[in-house]
């Protein structure tokens, strides 16, 4: 049956048989059909070099495949076995603090290490051909959520090779790295190390003398631990056509998931939200995710169904939440709803992570009994929402070279953070109900009318140009303070802030004020007085009208935000760290000239999205976040397809606490 | 004379002869008749490789003698002279971070380095051959506060001995530590290392990635220090039949002391508390510490006179308080009270910690006058409360691997700590007067009345099936949440929440919420409503009765506190972090029923404990940690042994502030 | 044109040749003068071993001296270049952890390293025969900001050098750090190592088990780097007799200046004040660097014209600050006024940090324009303030050796600070408007009539004598808690506190009580009650007045300052932690007594210094710190320098928010 699969991380090799029979026969009650299986197995099917043995492996997949449940097969890659770190010491990570580890922890290999890279590739190879003939299996799962970094020297001379590439000559690499400020001007390839608490850092990975060799480091790792990916899709892809992902982590700084995008056959992520008051931040790492392959359907593949144990405080998830934060992910694109984890560990670090079947072992439990209603709502959508798009005409950027330049600067101000100010405009834009696409700097802009770039500090390319075109033809662009600041190498244009950013902004930016959160100074927008924090950007208008202006200090009375005609557009420029009703009110500005307010703007956490199947057929899911109930006029007639209930337009609707509609509207 | 042990620690090793002459006519003032002498002095006495040196320990022991004073002789071994870590680098330890240390510090030495296991030893056997003739000589005195970790490559040899020795095979083991998880199957013993920063562990040690380990870890640490205080006393046994001790610290989570306690020939420790309102603390640490062997009698071996120097800010106790802290030792069954420092020493870390002699070299000082009033008192007390022992009813049960487990897990909420778990529970019982012994979870519990179990979070050997005796005989058993999850190699029980607890008390566990310090859940109890935070367990009645119902959240109406009736007893069961009325009010109850609330539980700060002298005489200790006086209905008729005053029962009494009693209540 | 100097570092290494030609049409805009080059060019310079290349350099001082302006020219040693690192890894530093560094940073050469001693020295050699002849030249700039500190085993055999030449046997250093406590005698020089993360420290670099082998590490560091120095120095000397600097750093502890100051031809400082509020602080700093060479004026090497970039939060000079701050410079003794930075980097960690000239290559900006005006007005100033001399009667005593001791000892309180002790006291000398000296405890105190020495806490040589002295002859001695504790050892006097100071006060201290920053002591002063925290000295009066008392705890009553009356004058002694408004109680008593209050002392943020010329004319500055306008009337009658307007003696005269008077007062 096609529909939206079901189902999350099973580790039955972790206990005995008789349990697995207990396993299944609970997964029925829960309409549980997609196991992603084999994560962390590497010790059990290659126990040491040159060894494999997958009599467990076989049973697992064998099992599923009789139990009609499909199965996701991991590598098993995400962590290496202690005989490997005790045959290749120089197998495990060197951390930022310039200490080689030794076996432990998980995600713990040296990309650039040989051994790693030769035994994981040689493991998915094994892997692949054993099991791709298998009925049950559907996808590969690649390594697990790759992050962190490495600073050993293996991974030194794989820098200096990557910049090599980059750089072709030392003379380019200087003038790249502005090497002549403080000496450090490269004359030999191998003078280069790795920039770490014992070189360019103080304070911590965000302190670096030299932006340059740290941002290309950043890259670098990124990019070192894509290849290592590819080397396993490689290795797969010489036995099975089948898809193939890894487990991403939405906002997650360490990798440029931009530059992963065209590896990954289908995009894949794991939720877990900090809090449960994360509904926006959610919908925000969702359309990342989704905005990874084009606006392609993704997999939510690992969420909690009750706690996390990572935290320093796990708090449980309310009833209700499950369930809703579920659907929130097939309104932004899911087409699958997976759980981490299917039964709990008894022992380690996860062992009071929640599972859905506990260490009782009962259904008779709450958390069993939402999943399996879940599940059973999820069999009778069937395949409404498979293969969906989200029309977006929308586009935030979202690029982590900004993110990394603009975190590891010195100045003006480090508690402007770049995902704070995402988040922000992010907020306004998601409480006005704009279907919405979180795209890369290279993306194509032709599709949308308003382009909003919070925290640009770096425009490479010719993103300027693209960005003058959006606005020329009618479009907004909004961008903010620190944007237009630096070219790809992190070298400041050597002209008027914000560079190429400035004949669409129509102003210049001499001079900037950063002040700690506890000074405010108001802004005036409009009838409104609003606050702002942090960052003061003095706004000098070359062709701009003033939109918002400062209230206090010795540059009150001065813009703070303007608007500048650009052809049949605009560009929008936000100079001060406003408050979120700040940010709201300059926001719903934007997307009003273009008529892209939701149908709830005006209702605080009550989301709506809109999926357009591949028939054509409009799915409006509508989320509401409160605790209480909300009545709301129905935007367009169609049938809920969760309920069957028909609805006609402008009709009014009582939907639950923690309710959701999934609308099928009529044509 | 026997009476109370009354001096400290003597360094005159440190300063010329004529000051030794001035010490001894100022400890005669002060009725100093015990001196810890040679506890940092193995520079001194063995300046060198097979060089060894009495005579300045010699001098000082002689003059001891010759003064009548008694002599605690200490090995010297707390920390290594420079001689030895240069000879032998290995005996320095290597810290969590990895960093193998060069000289410096104390409690300095690996304890796994064979250097320091045969010279130390050598020194302890050439130490006790010398002395153990002296008349002064009363007793012997091993290393110094035994503490931290090493995890040196010596030291990851001997864990893996360790645990050949406790688990036989690599199966055994990889079941315990549950490696299956996060492919950590060990295939060779050579491949486990230490867990520190550089292998399981981030964020420091209590994140580990695996438990099993790391308990591990904490049991083989403990018992390889207890090995050196085990060679040492063998040597020192050779040659004299004098009781061995060492200073322990109360609740210091390094070392288990109860692993220590069957070494010890008397338990002694140190007590320092962390401010001037520690009254509870300490009753809590002088009971841990008269539990470890049986109810014998202890020596305070160290508290200031003044002040302390190594916390960052170091207040002067205030006037009185070094005679009421020291008659509360002596209350909770001390023998001797022992001073840090009888002189300060003029340089290096602790020149500015308290002495009963400052650097002014004064007898006019307002801390002297109050230590030769106090050895005046306990002159007059004489040996009336020698070898008494408390008559306790109450057992509270106190567990190293619980503290371990509970603190190094991940989930559900970091900030429940061990301490301050046991900390409310018996501030309760304190506040509330009972006699009670804290015990180790293998105590013989047939003679309570009564045994309190807070965050018992591991449950091991037969452990369930007694605390079951106690409540069918008649009993009440109180234990909380997080109590009973795991079995002794941490692994969570496969089975209901509070695993072999839950016959006992009747419930079932199946989901806990936490949350940050500021989100209060009310619970009522009775008529009264308490707070509760942190943690919140839904406890399902299972045969228990409820006591107390949350007040908010989705659990609003359900369980927060149970009782069991089981046998002809109780098993209470508190499923929330209760603030200190709240356990105030389920203590009490549990105390009422078996009438053993104290005469002065309505009277705050007024502490009262008993003890029974050989001959059977009740010696009732009454303390006002009151800044103010406090009127109090005597007991019972008796003398009070400070001023010889004759009281009749029921008499009312002003008791100063800060005043103690000492009542040899008639029989 | 004999001025005070103006302008700044500049790197035009860093951009191209075109814009050399921009640089100085700016510089002629603004009348910049000055240009302190080659700071940070030895990759330029010496771009390999053995291989030196001066085109560029030449280029730059060429083109300097053809637009007639002169330069500070540097050795350019204050970081070493990428070869150097990779041809001799012992060039880097170890740090306190014990990490050896790798290439990176600045400020990053070990100073016991014979590469970079031989090298550095070197380079400094052909520098100065270079250039010496030059027109342009004149001054050299050696090294830069001098600081920080290494680990190394380099650095462990030079400090056991040091040591043997400071000790001569190890019984004399034994004795000095007190090795007997803790048995760490040393009986070969070989067995000491650095104090550090690795050896006796805990908790950072203040944390130390002996304070004396910590004491001398830091007096060694300090003396190490003097000693490159003075290799550079000596190099250049052979070539040049123009004088010789270093850009020093303020109050800045790791570097004992008074031990560099007859090694400096004049001083020079970079003022980097933490904020917009730091006016006190930044004369503090000035009195200090002038007080380096015995009033000699001396050159205010650098300032920001807008921002930081180093600073979390980097707020921007607000408009009128960069002039105010500049004459206040000038006002304490300077005669050169130079920025950081002339233009702006394009890249790295400085590309942030404000400059006079921007990325956008502006000189229509705020900054550039007050830059310039502040050009105008110095060239209108002329030769006016050239060498003029600061008439203090009052000296505050600056000491290292205390500071040091007082943060590295455990207890009483690690909460006191020394800076925040030395800035309380001269705040309030400072708002008395006292004209101060800020001299060494070895200065000679016979002009003085007032010497403050607050948190004296080491006492040496003959300063007792000396203090003794003053009051002798009727002047006011003051110091406070924690005073005349230790020798210079650090041992603590065998004696009464505060030790050889305890004649001239007239007091003992036999005990101290410290508490954390909300417990609050009120004192009583006269009719005044103010507040003290922290620290609470229990002064027993022996001889002396009791001036003021504790309000609070069970020490109210006693004294917490007094006065004794000491041949014709005082010694007072304040033995709690007043607040400002204690402090400036106390101070104003003692200036009061000696006429020395200045003109605007009851004019809050109205700064007034004398200054006197060569030739004997008194030249009053008059500062105006506010944010609003201030009415003075003019102390003695003069012409204002700055605008030609003539002043008599009691006329009013309104100064503008942050204006400025320079006042050449009539004979």
């Amino acid at each position: 049956m096609r529909k939206v699969r079901y189902g999350g991380d099973y580790n039955p090799e972790q206990w005995p048989d008789a349990v697995w029979d207990r396993d299944h026969e609970l997964f029925d009650l829960a309409r549980i059909d997609t196991l992603t299986v084999g994560v962390f197995v590497w010790a059990l099917t290659n126990p040491a070099e040159g060894v494999y043995d997958f009599a467990v492996l076989d049973r697992i997949v064998e099992r599923a495949a009789a139990e009609g449940r499909s199965v996701c097969l991991a590598t098993g890659t995400g962590a290496h076995p202690p005989w490997l770190a005790r045959a290749y010491p120089e197998v495990t990570r060197t951390d930022f603090e310039g200490r080689r580890h030794r076996f432990g922890q998980r995600h713990n290999s040296c990309p650039s290490s040989p051994a790693f890279q030769r035994l994981s590739a040689e493991l998915a190879r094994r892997v692949a051909q054993r099991y791709a003939g298998s009925p049950a299996v559907v996808a590969w799962h690649v390594g697990n959520e790759y992050g962190g970094a490495c600073y050993c020297d293996l991974c030194g001379e794989a820098f200096r090779a990557w910049l090599r590439q980059r750089y072709t000559t030392l003379d380019a690499l200087n003038a790249a790295w502005y090497t002549t400020f403080w000496s450090h001007r490269f004359t030999d390839w191998a003078q280069i190390e790795p920039p770490s608490a014992l070189t360019e850092h103080w304070r911590g990975p965000d302190h670096t003398a030299f932006q340059g060799i740290t941002l290309d480091y950043l890259r670098f790792m990124s990019d070192a631990m894509l290849a290592n990916f590819r080397a396993e899709k490689a290795a797969i892809r010489a036995h099975s056509g089948l898809p193939v992902t890894t487990n991403l982590m939405g906002m997650y700084r360490p990798i440029d998931y931009h530059r992963w995008a065209d590896d990954l056959d289908f995009a894949s992520w794991d939720n877990y939200p900090p809090d449960d008051t994360s509904q926006a931040r959610m919908a925000l790492a969702h359309d990342l995710m989704r905005g990874l392959k084009g606006g392609q359907p993704f997999w939510l593949m690992e969420q909690t169904p009750s706690c996390t144990a990572s935290r320093d405080v796990n708090p449980l998830k309310r009833p209700g939440l499950l369930r809703l934060w579920s659907w929130q992910a097939v309104a932004h694109g899911a087409d699958a709803v997976l759980y981490f984890q299917m039964r709990a560990s008894r022992g380690a670090c996860e062992k009071y992570h929640g599972a859905v079947i506990g260490h009782g072992d009962r259904s008779d439990t709450r958390v069993f009994r939402e999943v399996a209603d879940l599940g059973a709502e999820l069999e009778r959508l069937g395949d409404a929402t498979l293969g969906a798009r989200t029309p977006a005409r929308v586009a935030l950027l979202f690029d982590w070279d900004s993110w990394w330049v603009l975190e590891i600067s010195d100045g003006p101000n480090r508690l402007v953070r770049y995902l704070d100010v995402v988040l922000a405009y992010h907020r306004a834009l998601w409480d006005a109900g704009a279907d919405l696409d979180v795209v890369p700097v290279t993306a194509d802009l032709t599709g949308y009318d308003v382009v909003v770039a919070p925290a640009l500090h770096m425009v490479k390319g010719d993103l300027a140009t693209r960005l003058e075109a959006v606005a020329a033809r009618g479009g907004s662009v909004l961008t903010t303070f620190l944007s237009g600041r630096v070219d790809v190498d992190d070298l400041a244009f050597p002209s008027d802030v914000p560079g190429p950013l400035a004949p669409l902004m129509g102003i210049r930016v001499d001079e900037w004020d950063a002040r700690p959160p506890d000074v405010v100074n108001p802004v005036r927008l409009g009838s409104s007085t609003v606050e702002s924090r942090l960052i003061f950007e003095l706004v000098v208008p070359d062709g701009a009208e003033v939109v918002g202006t400062y209230g206090a200090d010795f540059y009150a009375g001065t813009p703070a935000v303007t608007r500048h005609a650009f052809g049949a557009g605009h560009g929008w420029y936000v100079g001060a760290g406003l408050d979120g009703a700040g940010v709201a009110w300059v926001v719903r500005r934007v997307l009003a000239r273009h008529d892209l307010l939701g149908p709830y703007a005006d209702l605080a956490d009550v989301e709506t999205t809109v999926r357009v199947d591949p028939a054509g057929r409009r799915i409006r899911f509508v989320l509401n976040h409160r605790t209480g109930p909300v009545e709301i006029p129905v935007h367009a007639g169609g049938v809920d397809l969760l309920t069957d209930t028909r609805f006609h337009g402008g009709q009014t609707v009582k939907v639950d606490p923690y309710g959701v509609l999934v609308v099928a509207e009529d044509r």
